[in-house]
Protein backbone atom coordinates (compact mmCIF):
# COMPACT_ATOMS: atom_id res chain seq x y z
CA UNK A 1 0.00 0.00 0.00
CA UNK A 2 1.39 3.21 -1.06
CA UNK A 3 1.82 5.97 1.67
CA UNK A 4 -0.29 9.10 1.21
CA UNK A 5 -0.46 12.18 3.65
CA UNK A 6 -2.05 12.08 7.20
CA UNK A 7 -5.65 12.38 7.26
CA UNK A 8 -7.26 11.68 11.21
CA UNK A 9 -9.55 9.10 9.52
CA UNK A 10 -6.69 7.10 7.91
CA UNK A 11 -6.43 3.80 9.60
CA UNK A 12 -2.76 4.14 9.71
CA UNK A 13 -0.31 6.76 11.35
CA UNK A 14 3.81 7.49 11.00
CA UNK A 15 6.39 7.41 13.24
CA UNK A 16 8.88 10.56 11.80
CA UNK A 17 12.25 9.87 12.91
CA UNK A 18 14.61 7.37 14.58
CA UNK A 19 14.12 8.00 17.96
CA UNK A 20 10.10 7.51 17.90
CA UNK A 21 10.64 4.18 15.54
CA UNK A 22 12.55 2.85 17.56
CA UNK A 23 10.18 3.34 20.60
CA UNK A 24 7.58 1.72 18.60
CA UNK A 25 9.29 -1.35 17.75
CA UNK A 26 10.04 -1.89 21.08
CA UNK A 27 6.73 -0.74 22.39
CA UNK A 28 4.04 -1.56 19.84
CA UNK A 29 5.50 -3.26 17.31
CA UNK A 30 2.36 -5.71 16.81
CA UNK A 31 0.54 -2.66 15.35
CA UNK A 32 3.87 -1.84 13.05
CA UNK A 33 2.93 -2.15 9.19
CA UNK A 34 6.29 -1.35 7.75
CA UNK A 35 9.83 0.80 8.72
CA UNK A 36 10.77 2.94 5.65
CA UNK A 37 14.28 4.26 5.15
CA UNK A 38 15.73 7.18 3.30
CA UNK A 39 18.56 6.13 0.80
CA UNK A 40 20.98 8.95 2.49
CA UNK A 41 20.23 7.28 5.97
CA UNK A 42 24.09 5.85 6.88
CA UNK A 43 24.48 2.25 7.31
CA UNK A 44 25.29 2.79 10.87
CA UNK A 45 24.84 0.82 13.83
CA UNK A 46 21.34 2.53 14.45
CA UNK A 47 21.04 1.53 11.07
CA UNK A 48 21.52 -2.35 11.69
CA UNK A 49 19.91 -2.18 14.99
CA UNK A 50 16.54 -0.96 13.25
CA UNK A 51 17.27 -3.52 10.98
CA UNK A 52 17.81 -6.23 13.49
CA UNK A 53 14.45 -4.84 15.19
CA UNK A 54 12.39 -5.41 11.64
CA UNK A 55 13.88 -8.95 11.11
CA UNK A 56 13.22 -9.87 14.67
CA UNK A 57 9.38 -8.99 14.41
CA UNK A 58 9.07 -9.67 10.51
CA UNK A 59 8.16 -6.00 9.98
CA UNK A 60 9.66 -5.34 6.43
CA UNK A 61 12.53 -2.44 6.07
CA UNK A 62 13.00 -1.11 2.78
CA UNK A 63 14.16 1.99 1.76
CA UNK A 64 11.46 4.56 0.38
CA UNK A 65 12.38 8.32 -0.57
CA UNK A 66 9.26 9.32 -1.67
CA UNK A 67 7.78 7.89 1.93
CA UNK A 68 9.79 11.25 3.22
CA UNK A 69 8.89 13.78 0.37
CA UNK A 70 5.38 12.92 1.12
CA UNK A 71 5.39 12.87 4.85
CA UNK A 72 8.26 14.48 6.55
CA UNK A 73 9.12 18.22 6.44
CA UNK A 74 12.44 18.05 8.28
CA UNK A 75 15.47 17.55 6.78
CA UNK A 76 17.09 15.27 9.46
CA UNK A 77 14.75 12.51 9.04
CA UNK A 78 15.93 9.24 7.82
CA UNK A 79 13.43 6.86 9.45
CA UNK A 80 9.58 6.55 9.43
CA UNK A 81 7.47 3.60 11.07
CA UNK A 82 4.09 2.83 9.89
CA UNK A 83 2.07 1.69 12.12
CA UNK A 84 -2.39 0.74 12.56
CA UNK A 85 -4.26 2.97 15.02
CA UNK A 86 -5.07 0.85 18.12
CA UNK A 87 -7.13 1.34 21.12
CA UNK A 88 -5.68 0.64 24.32
CA UNK A 89 -8.50 2.02 26.75
CA UNK A 90 -8.08 3.59 30.34
CA UNK A 91 -8.06 1.81 33.61
CA UNK A 92 -11.58 3.06 34.85
CA UNK A 93 -10.25 2.46 38.76
CA UNK A 94 -6.73 4.15 38.37
CA UNK A 95 -5.73 8.07 38.58
CA UNK A 96 -6.58 9.96 35.45
CA UNK A 97 -5.35 13.08 33.39
CA UNK A 98 -8.37 14.52 31.44
CA UNK A 99 -8.46 16.76 28.49
CA UNK A 100 -11.37 18.47 27.12
CA UNK A 101 -11.07 19.97 24.07
CA UNK A 102 -7.33 20.65 23.34
CA UNK A 103 -6.99 21.81 20.19
CA UNK A 104 -3.23 21.16 19.32
CA UNK A 105 -1.87 18.16 18.38
CA UNK A 106 1.94 19.26 19.77
CA UNK A 107 0.68 20.77 22.60
CA UNK A 108 -1.04 17.22 23.43
CA UNK A 109 2.37 15.37 22.72
CA UNK A 110 4.30 17.06 25.05
CA UNK A 111 1.57 16.64 27.45
CA UNK A 112 1.83 13.23 27.31
CA UNK A 113 5.81 13.18 27.59
CA UNK A 114 4.86 14.96 30.77
CA UNK A 115 1.77 12.39 31.76
CA UNK A 116 4.14 9.28 31.29
CA UNK A 117 7.04 11.26 33.08
CA UNK A 118 5.47 11.41 36.16
CA UNK A 119 3.40 8.14 35.84
CA UNK A 120 0.30 8.79 35.12
CA UNK A 121 -0.82 6.34 32.23
CA UNK A 122 -4.90 6.93 31.41
CA UNK A 123 -5.51 10.35 29.49
CA UNK A 124 -9.31 10.50 29.00
CA UNK A 125 -10.32 13.23 25.99
CA UNK A 126 -13.30 15.29 25.54
CA UNK A 127 -14.59 15.90 21.99
CA UNK A 128 -13.97 17.75 20.15
CA UNK A 129 -10.65 17.43 20.28
CA UNK A 130 -6.87 16.74 18.80
CA UNK A 131 -6.43 13.63 17.03
CA UNK A 132 -4.07 11.25 19.42
CA UNK A 133 -2.41 9.87 16.01
CA UNK A 134 -1.56 13.00 14.46
CA UNK A 135 2.05 12.48 13.63
CA UNK A 136 2.50 15.91 15.18
CA UNK A 137 0.82 14.55 18.26
CA UNK A 138 3.45 11.17 18.08
CA UNK A 139 6.43 13.13 17.76
CA UNK A 140 6.03 15.24 20.66
CA UNK A 141 4.99 12.35 22.97
CA UNK A 142 8.81 11.51 21.74
CA UNK A 143 7.42 7.94 21.68
CA UNK A 144 5.69 8.30 25.09
CA UNK A 145 2.64 7.52 23.62
CA UNK A 146 3.07 3.40 22.99
CA UNK A 147 2.90 3.22 26.87
CA UNK A 148 -0.29 5.53 27.29
CA UNK A 149 -3.43 4.66 27.45
CA UNK A 150 -6.07 6.43 26.05
CA UNK A 151 -10.26 6.59 25.85
CA UNK A 152 -12.04 9.41 23.55
CA UNK A 153 -15.41 10.15 25.43
CA UNK A 154 -17.93 12.78 23.63
CA UNK A 155 -19.27 14.96 27.01
CA UNK A 156 -17.59 14.74 30.01
CA UNK A 157 -20.99 13.46 31.99
CA UNK A 158 -20.07 10.35 29.78
CA UNK A 159 -16.64 9.57 31.34
CA UNK A 160 -17.87 10.91 34.76
CA UNK A 161 -20.38 7.86 33.89
CA UNK A 162 -17.59 5.34 32.60
CA UNK A 163 -15.18 5.36 35.51
CA UNK A 164 -14.69 4.75 39.29
CA UNK A 165 -16.18 7.60 41.45
CA UNK A 166 -13.43 9.86 43.04
CA UNK A 167 -12.51 13.20 43.64
CA UNK A 168 -12.33 15.66 40.47
CA UNK A 169 -9.89 18.32 40.75
CA UNK A 170 -10.89 20.84 37.43
CA UNK A 171 -8.05 23.59 37.32
CA UNK A 172 -9.25 26.42 36.70
CA UNK A 173 -8.14 30.35 36.55
CA UNK A 174 -11.25 30.84 39.22
CA UNK A 175 -10.03 28.53 41.20
CA UNK A 176 -10.13 29.06 44.87
CA UNK A 177 -7.60 26.41 45.90
CA UNK A 178 -3.79 26.86 45.42
CA UNK A 179 -2.44 23.79 43.77
CA UNK A 180 0.63 24.72 46.32
CA UNK A 181 -1.56 23.94 49.54
CA UNK A 182 -3.72 21.22 48.43
CA UNK A 183 -3.06 17.46 49.69
CA UNK A 184 -4.19 15.50 46.45
CA UNK A 185 -3.86 11.18 47.36
CA UNK A 186 -5.46 8.24 46.87
CA UNK A 187 -7.50 8.27 42.94
CA UNK A 188 -8.56 11.05 41.13
CA UNK A 189 -8.81 13.01 37.90
CA UNK A 190 -7.17 16.47 37.09
CA UNK A 191 -9.13 18.12 34.35
CA UNK A 192 -7.78 21.20 32.32
CA UNK A 193 -9.92 23.08 29.75
CA UNK A 194 -9.03 23.73 25.88
CA UNK A 195 -5.56 26.22 25.32
CA UNK A 196 -7.17 29.40 24.18
CA UNK A 197 -10.90 29.53 26.30
CA UNK A 198 -10.10 26.80 29.56
CA UNK A 199 -12.87 25.23 31.25
CA UNK A 200 -16.60 26.36 31.12
CA UNK A 201 -17.65 27.76 34.63
CA UNK A 202 -20.23 24.70 34.80
CA UNK A 203 -16.45 22.72 35.88
CA UNK A 204 -16.87 24.39 39.45
CA UNK A 205 -19.75 21.62 39.96
CA UNK A 206 -17.43 19.00 39.50
CA UNK A 207 -15.05 19.02 42.47
CA UNK A 208 -13.06 21.23 44.40
CA UNK A 209 -11.38 23.81 41.33
CA UNK A 210 -7.78 24.40 41.67
CA UNK A 211 -5.33 27.23 40.62
CA UNK A 212 -1.77 27.40 39.92
CA UNK A 213 -0.93 31.23 41.06
CA UNK A 214 0.95 33.67 39.14
CA UNK A 215 1.67 37.25 38.88
CA UNK A 216 -1.11 39.34 37.35
CA UNK A 217 1.54 40.12 34.41
CA UNK A 218 0.24 36.75 32.41
CA UNK A 219 -3.20 36.00 31.83
CA UNK A 220 -2.83 32.25 32.24
CA UNK A 221 -0.11 29.71 31.76
CA UNK A 222 0.86 28.16 28.75
CA UNK A 223 -1.52 24.54 28.31
CA UNK A 224 1.24 22.26 28.84
CA UNK A 225 2.88 23.64 30.79
CA UNK A 226 0.18 24.35 33.51
CA UNK A 227 -0.79 20.53 33.28
CA UNK A 228 3.33 19.46 33.50
CA UNK A 229 3.21 21.59 36.84
CA UNK A 230 -0.19 19.81 38.23
CA UNK A 231 0.92 16.39 37.44
CA UNK A 232 4.59 17.20 38.98
CA UNK A 233 3.05 18.90 42.14
CA UNK A 234 0.60 15.82 42.99
CA UNK A 235 2.91 12.82 41.95
CA UNK A 236 6.31 14.05 43.60
CA UNK A 237 5.47 12.03 46.51
CA UNK A 238 5.52 9.31 44.42
CA UNK A 239 9.68 10.28 43.38
CA UNK A 240 11.02 11.08 46.83
CA UNK A 241 13.63 9.14 48.07
CA UNK B 1 10.40 52.64 6.11
CA UNK B 2 8.99 49.53 4.33
CA UNK B 3 7.81 46.07 6.26
CA UNK B 4 10.25 43.13 5.23
CA UNK B 5 10.93 39.99 6.07
CA UNK B 6 12.43 39.81 9.80
CA UNK B 7 16.36 38.75 10.00
CA UNK B 8 18.27 38.42 13.08
CA UNK B 9 20.36 41.39 12.59
CA UNK B 10 17.64 43.93 11.65
CA UNK B 11 17.15 46.96 14.37
CA UNK B 12 13.51 46.49 13.92
CA UNK B 13 10.78 43.58 14.92
CA UNK B 14 7.35 42.53 15.17
CA UNK B 15 4.33 41.75 17.26
CA UNK B 16 2.02 39.44 15.35
CA UNK B 17 -1.35 39.75 16.66
CA UNK B 18 -3.93 41.99 18.80
CA UNK B 19 -2.56 40.65 22.14
CA UNK B 20 0.90 40.99 21.53
CA UNK B 21 0.46 44.59 19.87
CA UNK B 22 -1.77 45.86 22.70
CA UNK B 23 0.70 44.34 25.22
CA UNK B 24 3.19 46.28 23.55
CA UNK B 25 1.66 49.72 23.11
CA UNK B 26 1.16 49.58 27.23
CA UNK B 27 4.40 48.41 28.28
CA UNK B 28 7.12 49.01 25.78
CA UNK B 29 5.10 52.21 23.79
CA UNK B 30 8.77 54.16 23.92
CA UNK B 31 10.23 51.66 21.47
CA UNK B 32 6.72 51.46 19.24
CA UNK B 33 7.64 52.74 15.40
CA UNK B 34 4.23 51.93 13.68
CA UNK B 35 0.85 49.96 14.00
CA UNK B 36 -0.38 48.05 11.15
CA UNK B 37 -3.87 46.78 10.42
CA UNK B 38 -5.51 44.32 8.09
CA UNK B 39 -8.48 45.84 5.33
CA UNK B 40 -10.70 43.20 7.04
CA UNK B 41 -10.29 44.02 10.55
CA UNK B 42 -13.76 44.65 11.63
CA UNK B 43 -13.52 48.61 13.19
CA UNK B 44 -14.72 47.39 16.21
CA UNK B 45 -14.29 47.92 20.36
CA UNK B 46 -10.63 46.15 20.20
CA UNK B 47 -9.83 48.45 16.90
CA UNK B 48 -10.98 51.64 18.61
CA UNK B 49 -9.12 50.89 21.89
CA UNK B 50 -5.71 50.68 19.48
CA UNK B 51 -6.25 53.34 17.48
CA UNK B 52 -6.64 55.43 20.76
CA UNK B 53 -3.52 53.83 21.80
CA UNK B 54 -1.68 54.73 19.11
CA UNK B 55 -2.79 58.18 19.30
CA UNK B 56 -2.16 59.15 22.89
CA UNK B 57 1.51 57.68 22.48
CA UNK B 58 1.67 59.24 18.91
CA UNK B 59 2.79 56.06 16.92
CA UNK B 60 1.16 55.78 13.56
CA UNK B 61 -1.61 53.67 12.43
CA UNK B 62 -2.30 52.39 9.34
CA UNK B 63 -3.91 49.93 6.91
CA UNK B 64 -1.11 47.80 5.18
CA UNK B 65 -2.64 44.49 4.03
CA UNK B 66 1.13 43.87 2.43
CA UNK B 67 3.17 43.69 5.88
CA UNK B 68 0.66 40.89 6.68
CA UNK B 69 1.49 38.91 3.13
CA UNK B 70 5.04 39.44 4.52
CA UNK B 71 5.54 38.60 8.19
CA UNK B 72 2.28 36.88 8.93
CA UNK B 73 1.33 33.04 8.32
CA UNK B 74 -1.69 32.78 10.61
CA UNK B 75 -5.13 33.51 8.82
CA UNK B 76 -6.23 35.40 11.85
CA UNK B 77 -3.64 38.31 12.02
CA UNK B 78 -5.20 41.63 11.96
CA UNK B 79 -2.87 43.89 13.77
CA UNK B 80 0.89 43.96 13.61
CA UNK B 81 3.10 45.85 15.73
CA UNK B 82 6.07 46.97 14.85
CA UNK B 83 9.09 48.41 17.11
CA UNK B 84 13.16 49.27 17.85
CA UNK B 85 14.98 46.45 19.71
CA UNK B 86 15.92 47.39 22.92
CA UNK B 87 18.29 46.22 25.90
CA UNK B 88 16.55 46.19 29.52
CA UNK B 89 19.86 44.62 31.19
CA UNK B 90 19.08 41.78 34.17
CA UNK B 91 19.58 43.22 37.69
CA UNK B 92 22.87 41.96 38.79
CA UNK B 93 21.98 41.26 42.29
CA UNK B 94 18.78 39.79 41.65
CA UNK B 95 17.40 35.85 40.77
CA UNK B 96 18.15 34.89 37.46
CA UNK B 97 17.08 32.35 35.13
CA UNK B 98 20.01 31.32 32.92
CA UNK B 99 19.45 29.72 29.48
CA UNK B 100 22.43 28.13 28.11
CA UNK B 101 22.56 28.10 24.35
CA UNK B 102 18.97 27.65 23.94
CA UNK B 103 17.94 27.13 19.97
CA UNK B 104 14.12 27.36 19.85
CA UNK B 105 12.56 30.46 19.83
CA UNK B 106 9.29 29.29 20.84
CA UNK B 107 10.64 27.33 23.59
CA UNK B 108 12.20 30.31 24.52
CA UNK B 109 8.81 32.72 24.39
CA UNK B 110 6.85 29.84 26.42
CA UNK B 111 9.79 29.93 29.17
CA UNK B 112 9.53 33.88 29.22
CA UNK B 113 6.11 33.58 29.64
CA UNK B 114 6.08 31.14 32.73
CA UNK B 115 9.26 33.08 34.07
CA UNK B 116 6.86 36.39 34.24
CA UNK B 117 4.37 34.46 35.46
CA UNK B 118 5.94 33.21 38.44
CA UNK B 119 7.58 36.54 38.99
CA UNK B 120 11.33 35.69 37.49
CA UNK B 121 12.24 38.70 35.37
CA UNK B 122 15.64 38.21 34.93
CA UNK B 123 17.15 36.22 31.89
CA UNK B 124 20.99 35.48 31.40
CA UNK B 125 21.13 34.28 27.70
CA UNK B 126 24.53 32.06 27.27
CA UNK B 127 25.45 32.11 23.80
CA UNK B 128 24.89 30.46 21.10
CA UNK B 129 21.21 31.06 21.57
CA UNK B 130 18.04 31.84 20.20
CA UNK B 131 16.97 35.10 19.35
CA UNK B 132 15.02 36.92 21.78
CA UNK B 133 13.65 39.44 19.34
CA UNK B 134 12.75 36.88 16.53
CA UNK B 135 8.53 37.27 16.31
CA UNK B 136 8.11 33.47 16.83
CA UNK B 137 9.34 34.19 20.46
CA UNK B 138 7.86 37.58 20.88
CA UNK B 139 4.73 35.52 20.09
CA UNK B 140 5.41 32.61 22.11
CA UNK B 141 5.43 35.32 25.26
CA UNK B 142 1.80 36.37 24.82
CA UNK B 143 3.71 39.91 25.33
CA UNK B 144 5.28 38.85 28.96
CA UNK B 145 8.78 39.52 27.17
CA UNK B 146 8.03 43.39 27.79
CA UNK B 147 8.44 43.14 31.15
CA UNK B 148 11.43 40.66 30.91
CA UNK B 149 15.29 42.30 31.72
CA UNK B 150 17.40 40.26 29.69
CA UNK B 151 21.39 40.19 29.16
CA UNK B 152 23.22 37.65 26.17
CA UNK B 153 26.47 36.57 27.26
CA UNK B 154 28.96 35.13 25.56
CA UNK B 155 30.12 32.41 28.18
CA UNK B 156 28.65 31.13 31.44
CA UNK B 157 32.51 32.38 33.08
CA UNK B 158 31.28 35.76 31.72
CA UNK B 159 27.74 35.82 33.03
CA UNK B 160 29.45 34.32 36.72
CA UNK B 161 32.09 37.09 36.95
CA UNK B 162 29.22 39.97 35.98
CA UNK B 163 26.50 39.20 38.81
CA UNK B 164 26.78 39.20 42.77
CA UNK B 165 27.69 36.03 44.44
CA UNK B 166 24.79 33.34 44.61
CA UNK B 167 24.30 30.12 44.69
CA UNK B 168 24.36 28.25 41.15
CA UNK B 169 21.44 24.97 40.77
CA UNK B 170 22.11 23.50 37.33
CA UNK B 171 19.14 21.49 36.14
CA UNK B 172 20.87 18.28 35.07
CA UNK B 173 19.90 14.31 34.46
CA UNK B 174 22.85 13.93 36.56
CA UNK B 175 22.25 16.12 39.23
CA UNK B 176 21.93 14.14 42.59
CA UNK B 177 19.45 16.39 44.51
CA UNK B 178 15.76 15.80 43.76
CA UNK B 179 13.70 18.96 42.90
CA UNK B 180 11.16 18.37 45.47
CA UNK B 181 13.27 17.80 48.17
CA UNK B 182 15.55 20.61 48.01
CA UNK B 183 15.06 24.34 50.01
CA UNK B 184 16.34 27.31 47.50
CA UNK B 185 15.98 30.87 48.56
CA UNK B 186 17.23 34.03 48.88
CA UNK B 187 18.69 35.07 45.56
CA UNK B 188 20.08 32.34 43.13
CA UNK B 189 20.50 31.28 39.41
CA UNK B 190 18.60 28.17 37.93
CA UNK B 191 20.65 27.28 35.03
CA UNK B 192 18.73 24.73 32.35
CA UNK B 193 20.56 24.01 29.27
CA UNK B 194 20.16 23.35 25.07
CA UNK B 195 16.79 21.50 24.30
CA UNK B 196 18.47 18.31 22.40
CA UNK B 197 21.88 18.02 25.05
CA UNK B 198 21.37 19.79 28.41
CA UNK B 199 23.97 20.87 30.58
CA UNK B 200 27.44 19.86 29.75
CA UNK B 201 28.99 18.00 32.78
CA UNK B 202 31.54 20.77 33.66
CA UNK B 203 28.12 22.24 34.92
CA UNK B 204 28.27 20.23 38.44
CA UNK B 205 31.44 22.11 39.41
CA UNK B 206 29.15 25.38 39.31
CA UNK B 207 26.78 24.21 42.11
CA UNK B 208 24.09 21.93 43.63
CA UNK B 209 22.93 19.61 40.52
CA UNK B 210 19.50 19.15 40.69
CA UNK B 211 17.40 16.65 39.54
CA UNK B 212 13.57 16.33 38.67
CA UNK B 213 12.82 13.43 38.91
CA UNK B 214 10.93 10.79 36.54
CA UNK B 215 9.95 7.08 35.70
CA UNK B 216 12.68 5.75 32.89
CA UNK B 217 9.32 5.22 30.39
CA UNK B 218 10.75 9.12 28.99
CA UNK B 219 14.47 10.04 28.61
CA UNK B 220 13.87 13.26 29.61
CA UNK B 221 11.20 16.71 30.31
CA UNK B 222 10.94 18.90 27.25
CA UNK B 223 13.06 21.97 27.81
CA UNK B 224 9.86 24.29 28.51
CA UNK B 225 8.75 21.71 30.74
CA UNK B 226 11.31 21.07 33.12
CA UNK B 227 11.87 25.22 33.29
CA UNK B 228 8.66 25.67 34.38
CA UNK B 229 8.15 23.15 36.91
CA UNK B 230 11.32 24.62 38.57
CA UNK B 231 10.27 28.14 38.53
CA UNK B 232 6.76 26.60 40.20
CA UNK B 233 8.74 24.79 42.91
CA UNK B 234 11.20 27.57 43.89
CA UNK B 235 8.47 30.27 43.58
CA UNK B 236 5.52 28.37 45.03
CA UNK B 237 6.30 29.73 48.90
CA UNK B 238 5.85 33.63 47.22
CA UNK B 239 2.57 32.57 46.37
CA UNK B 240 0.68 30.95 49.43
CA UNK B 241 -1.77 33.06 50.87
Amino acid sequence: MAVKHYKKQDDVSYTLGITLTIELLKHRAEEAVAVYYHSAFERNDTFLMIEELCRARNIPFTENDKAFRILSDKENCFVIGEFRKYQHDIQKDQTHLVLVNPSNAGNMGTIIRTAIGFGVDNLAIIRPAADIFDPKTVRATMGSLFHLRFTYYDSFEKYLRDVSKRPIYPFMLKGSTSLSTVAITGTYSLVFGNEATGLPDEFMNYGQAIRIMHTDKIDSLNLPIAVSIALYQVTAPNFRH
